[in-house]
């Protein structure tokens, strides 16, 4: 997710974690973190989301975020732990960068060999993760540049060349900017006035966005498959990513 | 915390929390990191723990860990908030670095200047944090050293550097590993076979370890003042440091 207000994400979250179990596969172990400034939180479990204790909270106390970034997973490369359990962090230029991967990928041994981040689980996606923060810094350095969507251009060529390797869905943020790379799964929506009422597809919850929002509120939320049943979700293709900040398409 | 066998910390945390606004003055948010295997979590928040809702969630939810880092704050440099709230994370050498202080420093600016590890808020706490974390790399390299020892006694050379510009009480774990060392305020029990009764100092809680552990347990833990008002705490003196493994003692 991604907004121009601090916004909750019980409403999109309560869909996604009956993914973990109940309507979906994905009972490997969940993750979100929140945004609230520069700083961030995540919460983790390698328990299913659909049972997890703590997802109970994450879905009954509203934690409102400018930038959320949530996977529930389902294990391929790499057993069920908490070290392997999306999404992954690290501090980069002051910033925490936050990413999560939807896919598999193969023969990428030789390709990730860390030099300064490192993996700390077995999984394929920190891997990748790890491989894309090291290149970064070899192409630009220990200091932000002025231009931060040339650093998105260039993870976007990055992105490119894992996908090379298999399924690399993914979502990257740096608590500003939110970038979706799409290999064959994501899709995303911007709400805005005049808002609507949605309806999940996972569970039987309906939200009256006009009640919950301002007429300024720019809300867009990112999914590897739609969240809701009665609004129309933009699906990417192949290759293509998007950038947005504060709700906004920056790029794509 | 650090045990030779997965511990809740529910006893413990309970009687801290308490100091977050009901017993002391360490108001301005809290946060607790949990190693399970390699992967850790940090639960954090920027409001006081004696009221805030995830606070609660870890007072009523047992997570067995071999290694907790806890937090309650009083701000004095950095405004009270997420970015602001210990416990830090860093990852190195692949694994995961949690710290937390207690204290304040002055004239650390000119010192503390970052070349890999940045400071996201703006503590002079995670300042020194980072600035750890970079001299290791500097002493180091790129791959953790066979000798983690040696790594820990390079830390306590740098924080008697820090000591020397005001107050660093610190916790610092690699999730294998804890370390302690004292500035003015730390103390420590390890507890084991034969267990007994402990009668929290903050809140009316008594605990029977006798029926939550098993003979050959050992667990230690740090706090800055006892937990408990029954047990022997044991003081640490100014400049002193202890490294923990296991619940055991290892240096100190």
């Amino acid at each position: 997710m991604s907004a121009n207000v601090p916004t909750d994400i019980v409403f999109s979250f309560t869909g996604l974690a009956e993914r973990g179990g109940v309507t979906g596969p994905h009972i490997d172990g969940w993750g979100i973190t929140f945004y609230e400034g520069k700083g961030s939180r995540t919460f983790k479990d390698a328990r299913p989301s659909s049972e997890s204790h703590i997802a109970k909270l994450i879905k009954s106390y509203p934690i409102k975020s400018e930038v959320v970034v949530s996977h529930i997973r389902q294990a391929n490369r790499g057993c069920v732990s908490l070290e392997n359990t999306h999404p992954f962090t690290r501090e980069l230029w002051g910033q925490y960068w936050t990413y999560a991967h939807n896919g598999q990928l193969s023969g990428y041994e030789a390709k990730f060999v860390p030099t300064r981040f490192n993996a700390v689980g077995d999984t394929d996606s920190e891997m990748a993760f790890c491989w894309i923060m090291d290149k970064v810094v070899a192409q630009f350095g220990d200091k932000a540049p002025d231009d931060m969507l040339a650093v998105y251009r260039f993870i976007a060529t990055l992105a490119d060349e894992i996908r090379a390797l298999g399924v690399f869905n993914m979502i990257l943020s740096d608590g500003e900017h939110l970038m979706s790379y799409c290999s064959n799964n994501l899709c995303y929506i911007t709400r805005c006035a005049p808002f609507g009422k949605a309806k999940l597809i996972d569970t039987d919850v309906v939200i009256d966005f006009d009640t919950e929002t301002t007429p300024n509120d720019v809300v867009t939320v990112i999914a590897t498959r739609p969240l809701t049943k009665n609004e129309q979700w933009n699906v990417l293709a192949p290759g293509e990513w998007k950038l947005f900040k504060k709700g906004e398409l920056l790029i794509g």
